[in-house]
């Protein structure tokens, strides 16, 4: 079972692998794009979306001018958009900004979910409740979440400490004795065929895409940035909080964020009250935006997780998509073949 | 794809999954048990070779009487064995001592395989190597393993930092590029039939579990420990040094523990050079052992890793393998029949 997708399932698009989140959502595939801050741009949500599944816009740390652009960009895409709760408690506003606009869902991810949750529901907007353990998930069901994203530390960006091939399956019970009409999603690690059908195979209604995305032709990361990823591999990640202390985002402890193991993380790995002194974080700051605005990889944060070790090229998202379903039901059909 | 096997399950030992694993290691079942020390003794090992798998005594930190009496417990059932390469290396002659039984499978896990890999290839025995890494797979491969256990973070005991959703299929590509006879197990979260339908959708030969087994009616883990597991949700484990150092077991800094947060653990977490302090280490020592031995859940260390949250009983190996099997075929069969 250890085969590559040969190339011509690219052009694969018309297998189909029907959920209950392809029947919830009425899309094809059961693949939806993460939300993430200065990635997923309207681009990227429109492309996943025209491929099939639901893009959603990463309202990331908030930003009324940035948020009108990027649904722009979208076009007549049906688009979703996801914000980081936390950030979103401070400037509320940006929610009924979005709400406005009717997406096909609303994601909120870290923090308190209410009294968010309330706002989108009485929107008639499906609500997406990321959670990264037992604990948040109780919490996001209680909120009246209709789909749960199971978020594994193994993810891009930021999240928690548990494993996607443990949360998920212990989710989909949790659900299916108290909520068992709600959905669940896998995340963090997925970035294949393989992925999608493991997770099938874990509970999973459908999955949320994050790091490969990055290293597709339409997300906004800086080309250096994709292809950083397309050469390194899975052990070429860390989880930290480097990164948040020199851009001084406010996260809650039990996060942090998995990026690459680039010279700036590592420079201040393990140093960071010092990078927290004020000038020291001056200087720093500069060099990390000034990296990030000009892809200098190594002076600044790249976020991507362990699938990094199972990307290998940047590709338009349709391509992306179609290889993957492709690859998802040639292997549900072959390990089917092989039961005696 | 929601659905707990039904109580029925438990007899459906009729059902197959073949693999390269199955025909390498002329078993039924593509599932090994994991040489847990203290907990994966002559019993257990035999109940998993007989109930279609491929058992395997943890030969631990050597105590050459006890590997003697576990061997002896194994009866007449083809096993394997495993040591903690580290550890081996301090009394090479125990290798020579599990050698001389012709074991169907020596592993070694967690530090320099060579020279012992040279031992184990001149003996016939085939040679499994646990990683948790790409850099680890990639030294396994050069001392000419025949099969590679990946083995993710989520597992319980001592691990890397990799999880099994990544590792296993980056892992399956770099075999199939540069040894593609070489077999792939993955290991880490992995205990029911959801958890071996993903590990095969991912690229493995088939799976080697853990957690799941010290909560079988056979292991040699104290009954408390076994509830405790049962009771146990996923996000009641840590990974943890604090075991190692009231033990005084001298583990390589990349590795540590995956243990249920007791009050010892906590007691100690984030307080360890304190904890090392020869007076203090003597006081704890006696209170984790005499824990250990009394089965005193709280006073002393429960090795388990993240699928704590997915095991809810404690049962026979057959039942569970039966289990398992019946799942996994029913899920990649239901998967097939949603195929567009």
């Amino acid at each position: 079972m250890v085969e590559s997708p040969p190339a011509t399932w690219h052009g694969v698009a018309s297998m189909r692998l029907c959920t209950r989140l392809t029947e919830r959502l009425g899309i094809e595939h059961p693949i939806l794009s993460a939300p993430m801050g200065f990635a997923a741009g309207g681009r990227l949500a429109a492309a996943m979306s025209n491929a099939g599944g639901l893009g959603l816009i990463g309202g990331g740390y908030g930003d009324g001018e940035w948020l009108e652009r990027e649904f722009a960009a979208a076009g007549n895409a049906r688009v979703g958009c996801g914000f980081i709760t936390w950030s979103l408690a401070k400037r509320p506003e940006w929610l009924d900004l979005v709400l406005a606009r009717s997406p096909a869902a609303l994601m909120l991810s870290f923090g308190e979910v209410e009294p968010f949750a309330a706002v989108v529901r009485s929107a008639g907007v499906p609500l997406i409740c990321q959670v990264q353990s037992m604990a948040h998930a109780r919490s996001a069901v209680a909120a009246g979440a209709d789909i749960l994203v199971a978020q594994g530390g193994e993810a891009g960006g930021h999240g928690g400490h548990r494993a996607t091939l443990t949360l998920v399956p212990e989710i989909a019970d949790y659900l299916a004795a108290t909520v068992p009409d709600t959905l669940l999603v896998a995340a963090g690690g997925i970035s294949d065929g393989r992925g999608l059908a493991a997770a099938l195979m874990l509970g999973a209604d459908g999955v949320l895409m994050g790091s490969r995305l990055v290293a597709s032709e339409e997300s906004l990361a800086p080309a250096s940035f994709k292809s950083a990823i397309a050469a390194a591999d899975g052990d070429a990640t860390i989880k930290t909080c480097v990164v948040d202390v020199v851009r001084g985002y406010d996260w809650p402890a039990e996060f942090s964020g998995r990026v690459l193991q680039t010279r700036f993380v590592m420079d201040w790995q393990g140093r960071e009250g010092e990078l927290a002194e004020p000038s020291t974080k001056e200087v720093e700051a500069e060099r990390y935006w000034q990296g990030f605005r000009n892809g200098e990889v190594e002076d600044t944060g790249v976020f991507v997780g362990e699938a990094a070790g199972l990307i290998r090229d940047v590709r338009p998202v349709q391509a992306i998509v179609d290889a993957m379903v492709g690859e998802a039901a040639t292997l549900i059909g072959r390990a089917a073949d092989r039961l005696r």
